[in-house]
């Protein structure tokens, strides 16, 4: 492969990688992953390399799988959550960011509330930037997550069918999965209610289902987004149990027991997933968690990383 | 001794251990407690593992002491505060737990004010959970540390008489010292006004009294435990002067000199304590401290260490 | 040197350093400067020692540097922030101090609203107390770095000329920088309206000026305060806007382009130094946060460190 890493650079979306770059973070995601079924789950990849997690918003799930993902690889690690921290005296993004490359921060891993935050910042930076989500534009690491699942339980992401279900227009799990499902030969479906799919989306190369029913006919995988409840007093939908009646995946509108299940977490259960299908062996939102530590440590390891992945098995 | 190890098994409360399990903690910690006084105060038996320490009430002092005792084991740690995290996003706590065991935690510490949420989740986990105080009902290291603290001093606990003091109903530290003491064969004495004794608690086999003066008559150890003033507003005891004029500890309450003196933190100075007894040399207020991180380290090693306690003096 | 080491000291303030001292810190953190520039960016000296970080303000910046400094020391590290805290329970700040203590912390950093917090706590305990900022009283590590910054840009201290811009009387910042400045031989002046300059400042042995045109001429370091907005509901000074137009650094204000700028952030861009003097060649405040871990590395490895410094070159 041309690629050896991608050292040096930032994670900041899907679209900016090519599909070589995404198969190669796959790949090293694999034996990441068999490291933790050993005793000592820790390489020193990262060793003397410090690593910022800036949090411009509440987060656990991310934060935490970022942080165990250091931590395997042996990193100094650092969390800032901003609502706790001087950051509110009024500094601006790019002088705090400034800061922490000043203080010789190898990666930054940021998740903001404005679209475009890491971006920007990114283009006036020499430290790495990993986008830990931006408003509802990218959630990449997600994305990646989520294909490294499909392919380890299918097989392959080629050709195959996966539908995003629920609230697209805010979210980036959303976003990041069409272009990376897209550039890896997959056909991406989208279905939810009209008010939650921008108008546009098609231009994605994307199929449209206002309905469960068409939408999840011969699909092989179902991601299953997380429905906001704050979108519903912005009347995006009439009420939580109607949105559970038209798009909630149960035992009655999900049938086909070979359809994987996906879910970012944290789940609404009785919303838009219920406890049958969220306990159901057809459901991988456990091994979604697994694997997204697996992945982060090979987005981490590709970026800042010193040493051959074989000492993994030594 | 046939019990070798606690490995993988939860600790929940002192009451599903059997004395045998008590004293190979005690006895474990005993090494821990004396690598403090070398230059290097860190062993790897943790190496590679994962803990989580997940918090939904504030602490300062316990989880500070997990933490010191998890890195002194060279274990990867991370703390989850609720109060500032995506918990609040709606997710069940069974959900949240999994997601940490998806992450391949080893062990999880975890606080709640729910009595018996940590048995809950225990039951239907594979990570080891430790419960770091659930509500009123169960503390186990707090006790653990209480007792391994008296055995330094005293030699023994078999056939001491040690005095709690104060609001026995809401004290989760109360009950698990109960439960400890009795199993070691000590006579366990409750002092304190009716209104923060449970009815039913001489069913525990210990003896009540509604006065110092009685109470206090013979005793080896007391264990002064913290009045809660939020007790005060539900009328539980007239005014915070009553409760001290009453039941507070000083120097005209206690006047035997040869008492141990015990308190888990942190104290109410003037209120449960004079600050005559917290800094007396009776008082070993500063040691359970000590002992404390003493004790934690053994129960990790215990459940989740790998390699030989003599490593500690190589 | 007769001092080899700070071995089990304090560092409270910049006064009660010798100068041989002082020097010997800034010469120290020459070779942890260095370590940033390898590719594994860590030493060994503080490993097995605990690190307690607390503070009783937030802070990002300081936290965080302190907190890189420690990791890349290999100490075992813990943050306590008061406001997510137990502390909040009503303990003694020496109760919750001495709980440290007792927990066989080598060092706490500790930063609090109140002057002097330190150093009344500092005077019961055996731990190492590093003071990180106490009301308006003293900073004495952001000192430290400041003079570290100068000495390494101009070569020396002995002689030039610093003025301090802005907020005297709050400033710990400034206080830190005046002691230390005059010990090493540098003259110093303050610079700012007559409402924000203590009465008494002269007897420090400074120079007053309230105008920036007499102030600026002929120095070879400006370093410019925090203008904090607080102060201006305290009708310490008319309007933020009318601060900017008298005290404000631009390129209209300074002109000499060889005065070093200096802020020890975070800055009010627009307000005390404009964007074009923020981001011009003569300003050093990135360097000023690199070289603030340094500094830090150096006084934590003086304070509880083993081994030999030349070991950061093998």
């Amino acid at each position: 492969m041309s690629i050896q890493r991608l050292k040096g650079r930032h994670l900041l979306d899907i679209e900016s990688l090519t599909r070589e770059e995404i198969e190669l973070i796959l790949d090293t995601a694999v034996p990441f992953k068999e490291l933790f079924t050993k005793s000592v789950k820790k390489v020193s990849f990262l060793r003397g390399k410090t690593v910022v997690n800036i949090f411009y918003e509440p987060s656990t799930r991310t934060r935490t799988s970022f942080e165990i993902a250091e931590k395997r690889l042996s990193a100094d690690v650092v969390n800032i959550a901003v609502s706790t921290s001087s950051v509110k005296k009024g500094e601006s993004l790019l002088d705090t960011i400034r800061t922490l490359q000043a203080m010789k921060a190898d990666i930054i891993v940021m998740r903001h509330s404005c679209a475009g935050a890491p971006h920007l910042l990114a283009k006036r930076l020499d430290v790495s930037v990993i986008n830990a989500g931006d408003g509802p534009h990218a959630h990449p690491t997600q994305a990646l997550l989520d294909m490294f699942t499909i392919r380890e339980k299918l097989g392959r992401i080629e050709g195959i069918t996966v539908a995003l279900i629920g609230d697209i227009t805010f979210s980036r799990v959303a976003r990041s999965n069409i272009w990376g499902l897209k550039k890896l030969g997959a056909k991406v479906r989208i279905i939810g209610p009209a008010t939650l799919i921008p108008k546009d989306i098609d231009k994605l190369g994307v199929e449209v289902f206002y309905s469960l029913e068409k939408g999840l006919k011969n699909v092989d995988v179902v991601n299953i987004l997380r429905i906001q409840r704050e979108r519903q007093k912005e009347m995006l939908f009439p009420t939580i149990r109607e949105y559970n009646r038209l798009f909630g995946i149960d035992e009655t509108t999900l049938t086909a027991k070979n359809v994987l299940v996906m879910h970012p977490g944290p789940m609404n259960r009785g919303i838009e997933i219920s406890d049958y299908i969220a306990d159901s062996p057809q459901a991988v939102i456990c091994e979604q968690v697994t694997n997204g530590i697996a992945v982060r440590m090979a987005v981490l390891y590709l970026i800042a990383g010193e040493g051959d992945l074989n000492e993994i098995n030594d």
